[in-house]
């Protein structure tokens, strides 16, 4: 991973993540909050759960790719662990890396597992996704044993979005569904995608001059960067989310409103107690103002 | 930034800032209590609307002249980040001052899109203030590079107030219209307003004889300052909080309760049921007591 | 303060309060519980009040002679901050303690007034008393500069008390009347001021040989000893709760439950449907196991 | 306790507690879910407040073995603590461990109490336990005086899931029942065992060669194997839960639903109330997906 496309590729992959989930957030937000205009038939409960499924298994694909590719790609250990020749731990940051995707991939198989079958409860799935950036960010905070300081303190800068992540993805444990964390939680996995790509510039400048790794200039105008990623990242989130409301508002209109009794009563489901608590509850958030 | 006006300026607008929201949520804060006796008068949704708009505005049009300063003020980058002939980053400072500023005025424009227009969800502001309170400590904290032993220590002292914001802010997106937490905020926004003088007298002191920035004694003191600033700053937002609310108390006992009806017909809006709710919860936290 | 009378006093202050506390939380919840066998003779919400002005006076009292003390004791600055002759400041650590004393006066202030008046919200006197302690912590953090190891090992203790019991009364501000919590702060209250006697004894030994402030066996010790000091606080605030609600309970059987209908009669009060909310709350917590 | 047995004991203990507590956990939840076809014979209150007696039993029984085989064990200090001879205190460390049992003999005591009497609010067992993992935490961060560096490392990983467990603990004060925060603590627990088994192994392999305690590749090794623990703590405790609960959901499934009636007017409670609201609770958190 130690080169430009090494830090290229998981920064697609989470930017990729980031704005699909913003999408998928905005319109399963826009069409709740449009309830009674024949909404049912963008987001039922069972389309939700198709989407769930298709995307677990999309994240469980690229993690077995992620893992595949650090084991047997170049210069990768081939599930060898260590080297009895010149004993010694062999290619620890391949294993580090496979580790991370790993944990990636415990989230999308329970996450495959919960909307596939009843077995599981709902926030079980944020809990893993919890836990798999928990673990991202604390094999990167002990991987950065004698780097130089800039190489440090970039890494150092996307812990900010990856624990930040932890907690958010915590926090919905207990508030499933609220749309603020869970904007909150795309802008953040925007940011981590935008900064991979950024990281890679600026350890592996694909061309121009190498960056001084111990001016102490540079370290200011890197995080004052991240800011800037970070503002990027929520004008990215902010577009998104207006484009989906607007798309979603202008395509319930047009539903005749006619057809929602027949739909209601094929997929009326035994939990709508819970959506009525829930707006009950998102209203008592808009309150005091 | 790096003078004693560069200090007093964003303090000014710092205590400026707190002394109007203690205002505000005090006179909000009076109206909800004294419910029945025809407050709809002073602060029906509509009008807490339209002030919200204004303290936007104002907001948004002094962060842009904030980074406007920082650019094109004297010393300033006008635009330039990169020295191409000596090969260093230029007036980095500027920029990051220019940085903070920049989200305060991205926080004004969520603000003024939630309260012109239904597209998203209220608690979106507060989170937004959370982010810029983040983003003033986050570049704060990468900003102290080789400064003496006191301007570290004062400009430390000062996240405290900014990390508490952060903190406040984040838990009124699921509290919002708590009393506590707000008058909390308006206090560290007092502090922190009143810190930045302090600040600017202590290195920049404009008159009497320099500090000596490297004396542990000097530092104990400015510790326990920052005590006292604590304590002023609660005393002006209670001082405030009691004349605001004996106002609204007497000229609300003026006015004839009879036009209730009528108001209450005219104004009651579809978001009724969540006042019922928070108050049942506000009133929740009073008992056990 | 610096001497063994010092840490005494104010480790019997906080042992007293601590103990205090308990006993009156203890009244309440075993009252609360037995509801409905004419408790509201011993806890009705006009004796509650009463009891709550008084601890608040005699708090304010204590602060008040202790800032005195601070001042004008023997050693003391008698108000002089800046010694003019010398050029230095004047017995900060003097005037550091007032500080603390000044920051418990403000709440007991505060508490004063929310329990006489109705002007501020209840949940007010939890924030006054989580600043309280957190400024006391904050204080000692900066406190302890050049001192040797063990000294400042001892002082550092003491502060997972204080930013604990921060904690802890910052979230009573959401969970006014948990028991759980209120019990939690009467531990840590008795433990911070166990230690304060334990510190002087450590510092200051009023007899036998003098410690080794240097030697780590003393420090490795003398953190075990902490954690006797909150199991022997966890011991005293259990048992004191114990005797307190098995004298409720026997006396309160003992009154005739016919008296009940009148005192109920008169002293209801408006917020009774908080108690209802509040009961509810509490019974859910105990469900699920 | 410095050698491969003192680490397999405790290892194996909070394995077993670890697995005992997702099953005990599961079959609750999986009753609970499955209401309504008989499940009370199962998890009725009085089974599970027989269960709990019985496993606070245990727990305090082995507390007081664990603080004896410390005491009178071969090295032990035989509860002296302090020489008087060579003037230094004796077997510290034995103290400390003996220490951290007695935190859980308080814990199992308390719970005992609660679970027999009615004297103590429910949620009192989970505080406690919170202390007896905050005090392990907090005796193992001054126990590392001076050692080398992959062997404050080892210890330090511990912390994560003692502090871990420390704040799910205290967590489920305020969310008694959640299932999540259940599995949570098992996973954290299981981790606890089989990283003191790790423990064991690194510092004092029972066969084999001795580790290089200062190789930074043996550090990074470590890391990574913590991680591995965790992924496998948590396909354990899966594994158990869906176990368990394909087991209950059986069995029930067999019950002739004749019985229920006869049941319920047996078992019936006061607070099936709660039972209700806890329903309505967790079922709110599966929506708004």
């Amino acid at each position: 991973m130690g080169s430009f496309r090494g830090h290229a590729l998981p920064g697609t992959f989470f930017l990729v993540a980031g704005i699909w989930w913003t999408v998928k957030y905005s319109i399963w937000h826009a069409t709740r909050r449009n309830k009674g205009i024949g909404s049912t038939r963008l987001a039922s409960r069972a389309s939700q759960r198709r989407l769930e499924i298709i995307e677990s298994s999309v994240i469980l694909f690229f993690s077995l790719v992620g893992m595949l590719a650090e084991q047997f790609g170049s210069g990768g250990p081939k599930l060898q662990l260590y080297d009895f020749v010149e004993k010694h731990w062999d290619h620890l940051h391949s294993w580090h890396h496979a580790t991370m995707y790993l944990f990636f991939g415990l989230f999308a198989t329970v996450s495959l597992i919960i909307h596939t079958t009843e077995a599981a409860p709902l926030a079980l799935d944020r809990l893993m996704l919890a836990i798999a950036f928990f673990n991202e960010g604390f094999l990167f905070l002990y991987h950065l044993h004698g780097r130089s300081m800039l190489d440090v303190h970039v890494h150092l800068l996307l812990l900010y979005a990856v624990f930040g992540e932890t907690l958010v993805a915590f926090l919905e444990i207990f508030h499933r569904g609220n749309i603020i964390l869970e904007l909150l939680r795309c802008t953040l996995t925007v940011v981590q995608g935008t900064w991979f790509w950024e990281v890679g510039f600026v350890l592996y400048p694909p061309r121009g001059p190498e960056w001084d790794l111990k001016d102490p200039n540079n370290m200011m105008f890197i995080t004052m960067c991240y800011s800037w990623h970070l503002a990027f990242a929520m004008l990215i989130v902010s577009v998104l989310y207006c484009i989906v409301s607007c798309a979603v508002h202008s395509r319930l209109k047009k539903t005749p409103p006619v057809e929602m009794g027949l739909l209601k009563a094929r997929e009326r489901d035994p939990e709508s107690e819970d959506e009525l608590m829930s707006r009950i509850r998102s209203k008592a958030h808009r309150c005091g103002n």
